[in-house]
């Protein structure tokens, strides 16, 4: 830590932008196994806030917490047939993914398999047999790795 | 929790490319006051794993920790003056930001300012006054909340 006045400081949540919160919660919450632990509805949009309650971080308040992931429903694009968000990795590159921790990659390959989850590389193409990288609802890429082989 | 297997999962990362690691770098761990918690040099391009060392996180092995921002550095990049990252806010748009939640905004902002940290948003602009967003050095929007008003 470089400075005692950042003592206090969390990471506390990424912020992607999602098309139709139907699909994007039903992927969080049955696939990736994440609790809705927030909601805010503006009007125009709404955000939901989702993260793993895990012992330390469940019960905290919101702002406390490490661990989030934002979701951004500006309504009304999920009716539109032809609107996307983009994903960072294709051109324009930027963000690149996020990334979901298992114990084990193989158990948790054969269950997404089994959920019909769309793949970008499974753990068996190209030379990283250990990380596997998963397409959400928005074709954003979610890296799955397993606790005892990040890479 | 939707369902037992999932009872492992953690959301390990956020992965964003830099351009530059020397001025990333300075301003995750001198501004932002997280710690380098482990590299990767994959030759043509090269990882940079940071994180707050928090109580219940530090010691972890990486890939059972949250809250790891993963900066991607594709060498060479820093060198050309015209290179820039996408920050998912312009067009097209995907990703918004990653949010640093700390104690006292007031206090955060002033130190900002000592700093020379470029602002997006300060508080006191719009309506949202518990919330600022400020730049990181490829132009990622950063949000900074306070951990009793996260909005």
């Amino acid at each position: 830590m470089a400075d005692a006045a950042t003592a206090s400081y969390r990471f506390n949540h990424t912020m992607i932008r999602i098309k139709d919160p139907e699909k994007s919660i039903e992927f969080y919450t049955k696939v990736l196994g994440m609790d809705v632990i927030d909601e805010h509805d503006a009007g125009d949009f709404k955000l939901f806030f989702l993260a793993y309650n895990l012992p330390g971080q469940k019960g905290l308040p919101r702002g406390e917490r490490e661990g989030i992931l934002e979701l951004t429903w500006n309504k009304g694009t999920e009716k539109d047939p032809n609107f996307k968000y983009h994903n960072g990795n294709d051109e324009p590159q930027g963000f690149g993914h996020t990334c979901i921790s298992v114990d084990n990659l193989e158990k948790a390959v054969a269950r997404f398999d089994s959920m019909g989850v769309k793949f970008k590389k499974r753990p068996e193409d190209g030379k990283m047999k250990s990380i596997a990288f998963v397409y959400d609802p928005d074709m954003y890429w979610i890296e799955i790795i397993s606790h005892n082989k990040p890479q």
